[in-house]
């Protein structure tokens, strides 16, 4: 029920911005990988975005570590996702407003990468057509924790927000980079 | 300005919470470090509790990498602070909120430290008393990034945050654990 409501909420701040330029070509996170653990992490990422576009839910989890290791601070309530099962339910509640593919475009990325422990954020924005015809455009920063297992890098941790307006109490759904 | 609304945002928030329980002891994150590089990684966030709570600007920024190395999505716009000089600012607005210290309490932290690259999240509890006489109390999600430089490890990435209420549009300043 959260999520029908979300619909309109982002309708009316794509509404209220109908001033903003068309949608960028979605940019990559495949650019000038500084070692091999970077350019690893990065096509993680260009995996995810392609994962997210094509509600492939089976190919967004199968990025993550399983079991307990996964703990995500999403958008909406509750303060913590404990768990991959629970994070996989918030990902399919979410898909599930979308009618037809979801564009995702990276910017102002960082890839900080190590032998075994990384992290990366970025602004991200995520751009579609809602189940009522509605078109949505929001930008949200996006960290995420991941951990090389089995020579493997998997995402352990996400932290995906928009900041608070305290002038008005809202969640400011409309913020350009 | 901004920030004098969110006094009463949050007044507002503590006072309809009043059944919440008191405020329990703060809780370090010195417990149990499974290495060195954690023991250290933990060694910064008691640190960083600390000049927290005394208001201790110079204190909180010496845990910082210096320059644009720093990059901060915090829980106020704009959607990101770039560099060290603008977050010191924003910190500076924040604690200027307060009259008298401010606790920090941590629960659900995890520290996930490599040998050069780590990163740390938690939920964060912030209570103290503004400068109008108001208490607040505030459960955030906080995220960051560290790197090991010259033998030290320094926060290069903060994400602080609360979740989004889609019913209502607001953010959600009152959740608990």
């Amino acid at each position: 029920m959260r999520i029908r409501t979300l619909l309109v909420v982002l309708a009316v701040a794509f509404t209220a911005n109908a001033q903003t330029q068309a949608p960028q070509s979605a940019k990559s996170l495949s650019a000038k990988p500084a070692n091999q653990n970077e350019a690893e992490i990065r096509a993680v990422y260009d995996q995810w975005a392609k994962a997210f576009k094509a509600h492939d839910l089976d190919g967004i989890m199968a990025l993550y570590a399983p079991g307990d290791a996964v703990v995500a601070y999403d958008i909406v309530p509750p303060l913590q996702y404990a768990g991959k099962d629970a994070y996989r339910k918030d990902y399919a509640d979410f898909l599930a407003m979308y009618e037809g593919p979801i564009e995702v475009e990276y910017r102002d990325e960082r890839v900080v990468a190590g032998n075994d422990v990384a992290f990366v954020h970025a602004l991200e924005r995520l751009s579609g057509t809602m189940k009522n015809g509605q078109k949505t455009d929001l930008w949200l920063r996006a960290t995420s924790g991941l951990r090389k297992i089995n020579g493997k890098w998997l995402i352990v941790h996400d932290h995906v927000s928009v900041p608070a307006d305290f002038d008005t109490g809202k969640a400011e759904l409309d913020l350009k980079p």
